[in-house]
């Protein structure tokens, strides 16, 4: 080897990194996390619980310790503190829904990721003429699961919204696309000047209200019904929309952030936030990533910049903006009115 | 949350790994770095020369910029030095014969792990009838992409074993199941009082044979044609076996070590190396996933641990025995007869 200070490592676990995460997504398909919560196994009770061959078992459960999601002591399996807190679905912090869905769905689905290069068609349920949405609401037990999952994979960006932005500035707000309404609720508890809620398609209605009341919100939050594709959006000091904007294509990315700007105040803000790419688009390879899944799952949906988003808003006639990190790959893009 | 310091991202990190994964495998699938060996392009030829449509194009050329396979200055992208080294089909450093391999089969076979882990059978070809080895020994050009894969794969653990094992003390060897002749080579090349050789399936012979010579070390380094499975092992004072254990079974692996017992001089060594799995089974995730990779790609191969090993050979008569690791998860088991 004429450079042997060159590894290839990197590159081969990169390329292999497959093994490991649908070993994770197996296992919460199984429920593996949620069983566990409840308290200590051995490998033949969770080969029993699970219907794991004794081929497989201990390779199975041992890769997950190696892989940082469960402990072993004493030839009993337990969770991790954050396995046992965001993968048992009992709890209301669990984010497997979207490992579910992304074991489900998005693993076969990125299998064709080559063909999507080179047709810049989705290769999701459309290929073959399914709605995966469509689909979703017609199932209430389907959809309160998938909002909830959305609850949960938003959390962090939540909590950072809620003490980043300058809440003590304005009086309302309302959360675009706000599925269960987990940002709403984070909000109005850090601030409880605040009234507002969220708005979403109405068949979200019952899911989210329930969800407000469980925090006993309901007198300061509402649920807005209303699709933001045909219907204006409601008035509101702060307008949020988290996760929204990278679904659709440019000019329906424009034609919302003009929605906003006409329903807010002068001084109102819009607050964007999602997995921001950064400005050289070369170091949130998860912002980069999430719009190749956009490429996958949607018709025009896309990632974009801080930049791309302030130019937008600019346009748009919003007079400030800028871009704050929130947490991991996650920021928000601010514009002010 | 009531345990704010606790954060999902590693979890989610872990569960979308595959977005990566497969992002990196599409890039060799379609020849990009060999292409990019050749100097620096624009997203524009880029984009012409495999086709990818404008939706896609950047984004796949940044996301591989961020997870750090390919560097952009000015608008042009290159490869790193390692993606120049290790994927261009050009070199013989290539190591994504292995990876285009997971592309095309590992991939897609994966995501029946479940299906795996309940019935602890194969999820590859011999699910629906088919040979995956039969295929790629019927043809000689598939076949030797293959076994340069393998020398790629192994570069790394060869020469460790080159500088670590005490060559001075033995003046022959054998690799069993040397595929296209890596580690030989690489003993050789470091040791010149040694000879020896490889030893596979009589299919190899004119592949390795070249490759030998490709080095001038035709006088020193013979092939020895047979299968290990039916035929003795050929006599040398140290027989090598990489990545050849964990295919089999129990009983087959036992049967190997057995073989090689019998195939060497009193005082002479068997070297196996892999992805040694730790004592514990709790740090060495990759050896574990492999393990798993054998219950989808066999009807009985495992990977097992260092104690594993020296147990079996402890039984099989080598009077001693001990393990030292080499490079990122791969150790060598060494027993003495």
């Amino acid at each position: 080897m004429s450079k042997s200070n060159l590894a290839p490592d990197k590159i081969l676990q990169l390329g292999l990194a497959f093994w490991g995460s649908k070993t994770l997504l197996s296992a919460v398909e199984l429920g593996l996390f949620s069983f566990l919560a409840k308290g200590p196994k051995d490998a033949k009770a969770l080969a029993k619980k699970f219907d794991l061959h004794p081929r497989s078992a201990l390779d199975f459960l041992d890769a997950l310790v190696a892989l940082g999601q469960l402990q072993r002591k004493g030839g009993k399996y337990s969770n991790t503190p954050e396995s046992n807190l965001f993968l048992d679905r009992a709890k209301p912090s669990y984010v497997g829904g979207i490992l579910e869905m992304a074991n489900a769905r998005l693993y076969p689905f990125w299998g064709s990721l080559t063909e999507a290069l080179h047709s810049g068609k989705p290769q999701n349920e459309a290929k073959t003429g399914g709605n995966f949405f469509a689909k979703l609401y017609a199932d209430p037990k389907i959809l309160k699961m998938f909002l909830k999952s959305m609850t949960g994979l938003s959390m962090g960006a939540a909590v950072a919204i809620a003490n980043k932005f300058p809440w003590k500035n304005y009086k309302t707000f309302v959360d675009i696309g706000t599925a269960q309404g987990g940002l709403a609720v984070q909000v109005a508890l850090a601030h409880p000047h605040l009234t507002g809620g969220g708005y979403d398609l109405p068949v979200v209605a019952p899911i989210c209200k329930e969800y407000f009341k469980s925090f006993k919100l309901q007198n300061r939050l509402q649920f807005y019904p209303g699709s933001f594709l045909t219907d204006p959006l409601p008035k509101a000091d702060v307008l949020v929309m988290g996760h929204i904007l990278h679904d659709w294509n440019m000019e329906e990315k424009k034609m919302l952030i003009a929605k906003a700007y006409d329903a807010l105040p002068k001084g109102g803000a819009l607050v964007v936030f999602e997995a921001i790419i950064d400005d050289n688009r070369s170091q949130n390879a998860f912002g980069l990533l999430m719009s190749l899944n956009m490429l996958i799952e949607t018709p025009g949906g896309f990632d974009y910049t801080g930049a791309d988003c302030r130019t937008w808003m600019a346009d748009a006639g919003f007079k400030e903006t800028r871009v704050e990190p929130l947490v991991g790959p996650e920021s928000m893009v601010i514009g002010v009115k």
